[in-house]
């Protein structure tokens, strides 16, 4: 976002932890007693589509005050709980399939090399799989394995019935073709939906595909389960990312949002961001977007996870959004926190693909 | 376009022929003494590229005066003329490519049923094949066909080494498949760019397709062809169809634009149009874009070709863009008429996706 001009709550353009006297506005502004109400989401089981159609209709709704009650007045979406709640749902349909059909789904994990995020990020994806009942299979590779052994591990995976949904760990040792590899996926098992295929079909109207990218699938859903409108809304997604940015304009589209994609490349950005009803924000800049850059009423979905100087924190960092939340929560009508936002619904949709996966190739509703 | 309110220059919302009042309205423009300014499109031989970078380069350079000069100021971008001039680039590179390899580009079109319009595009290509040197291969089917002898054609084609290039003319009988059709010729010979592969490609970073769809190709072309900048600009592409809506938004944001995709569910779309640097409208509604709704100096591609009513022509109608021409031109600082602007170009850019197909076959560059 080299167009974008950073004050206090913002972070660098370069550095990606935040800089002391940033740090020190979040830490004050973490003991502000601004009032957080989170939303309690509509529940819809099974159907992954909310009962209400407008975002309205939630106001009125029941909420529960958490934190200090003050001037704030941004509904905080609760990812954390969403995601909880579809996990449910996944775990009581993956019985009914079961007992149906005595087929389990299964999700197949290659990591390779040793970096210690990966590693916990296939951790808990094993974790989150035992949960609701979908059988994981992992294949841990060294960092100097070859190519050829991971496309190996893909054709197994790809060829083994009792494998619904393959993901490869990103990013990939330097040494390997990363396009090459993930095409290698077989289309039918591409529960990341990165495949340029899906990715073609997401963009056509009349085409769907097979899997939606878990990330983008995952802000919409938030959308739906909280009620919120996106047909007619104007819509600006930030960041262009082949795994968040661009797929997320995609869905927007599809559900009929007037959509803008604000990149680096753009001009005064904030004016653009500004005139939006609903934000998806996925550029990986801590506190970039300000709260003066929010229309009053706005929904902000915020994919941003950004790492920052805590001392007081354990690891000596903390996460925040690309969103300057304690700037927006006061200006926008709903909003995601991070952590507890969209992080929990990317695990979510990645159980829900590998459960639609394992449902398509045995043709059970 | 629902949400859209049409006056005296626009066709009605149901109707494709121009009532009476609107006709003429029209043909009293059509005698205003309104001046064309008729640039002359850079010459690029071989790269397709322009050799200057901004718009404003253009401003200065020679530009021919032709009928009458008064009030408008507007740049006209002359697509039958920058038509030309790429095809004679390509009779010249596919010279080139036969004298050292012995190899002619050939191009393959499926032609089913007896549309008059699907036969006059399909007797163009071959025109146009034909003064290229593109070898030029067609199967005329009846409208009774059935599917697997559409699909039978195609594969005869996918596996003919002296085929570069497979279209199937559009659109096919109601009782055929198309989107099984389309993804039967194969990824490589793809000419019209329309496989999900080849847009899911488009849609990516760091992806490239093997061919970009001829109209959205065209329009970029242009661009390309007056200096125009689209990098850091506001782009608003009116329309979301398949074929250059939605490959022209792609094709835009890959050039670093900034891109809204306006379409029938937008709300107020003339206020988001005001603010775009560069329009593409593809949308099939006569004179629909009116000169209140352009930012002065804004560049405007019209994808349109919408016949309105005309006693005077020997055909009883003429043909006019989604673009109120008359008023536009007084605004704009460069559009394209209709016809002589996008419509020459997508022929070109067909044989251009040919010849480009051919040359990757046989690694001649």
């Amino acid at each position: 976002m080299a167009s974008m001009i950073f004050s206090d709550c913002s972070s660098s353009t370069t550095a990606r932890l935040l800089p002391l006297r940033c740090h020190k506005l979040h830490r004050s502004c973490s003991v502000l007693s601004f009032s957080l109400r989170v939303f309690l989401p509509l529940t819809s089981s099974r159907s992954f589509l909310p009962s209400l159609s407008s975002f309205q209709a939630h106001v009125s709704s029941t909420f529960v005050s958490a934190k200090m009650a003050t001037e704030s007045s941004a509904i905080v979406i609760d990812g954390k709980s969403v995601a909880k709640q579809i996990r449910e749902e996944i775990a009581v349909e993956i019985a009914r399939m079961r007992e149906a059909t005595g087929i389990v789904p299964g999700l197949a994990v290659i990591l390779v090399g040793d970096r210690k995020d990966s590693a916990t990020y296939v951790r808990n994806k094993k974790k989150a799989c035992d949960a609701v009942g979908i059988n994981s299979f992992e294949v841990n590779l060294p960092g100097d394995t070859t190519e050829q052994e991971v496309l190996n591990s893909i054709t197994r995976f790809n060829e083994d019935p009792s494998v619904h949904g393959i993901l490869v760990q990103l990013p990939l040792p330097k040494h390997m073709n990363e396009e090459k590899i993930l095409n290698a996926v077989g289309i039918e098992k591409d529960v990341d939906g990165f495949h340029p295929l899906n990715i073609g079909r997401l963009a056509m109207r009349g085409r769907e595909p097979l899997f939606v990218p878990c990330t983008p699938k995952g802000c919409i859903e938030l959308l739906h389960r909280y009620g919120i409108q996106i047909k007619g809304k104007k819509a600006v997604v930030i960041g262009r990312s082949n795994i968040v940015g661009m797929p997320a304009a995609l869905l927007l589209q599809r559900e009929d949002a007037t959509v803008t994609i604000v990149h680096s490349r753009t001009n005064n950005p904030e004016d653009i961001i500004k005139e939006a009803d609903i934000i998806i924000s996925a550029v990986g800049q801590a506190n970039m977007v300000r709260g003066s850059w929010i229309k009053p009423g706005a929904v902000i979905i915020d994919v941003g996870i950004n790492p920052v100087e805590d001392p007081e924190s354990p690891r000596g960092y903390r996460l925040v959004g690309d969103v300057c939340y304690e700037e927006v929560v006061k200006v926008a009508s709903a909003v995601t926190p991070v952590p507890g936002g969209v992080g929990p619904m990317t695990i979510a949709m990645l159980l829900s693909n590998t459960l639609s996966s394992a449902k398509r190739m045995h043709n059970f509703n």
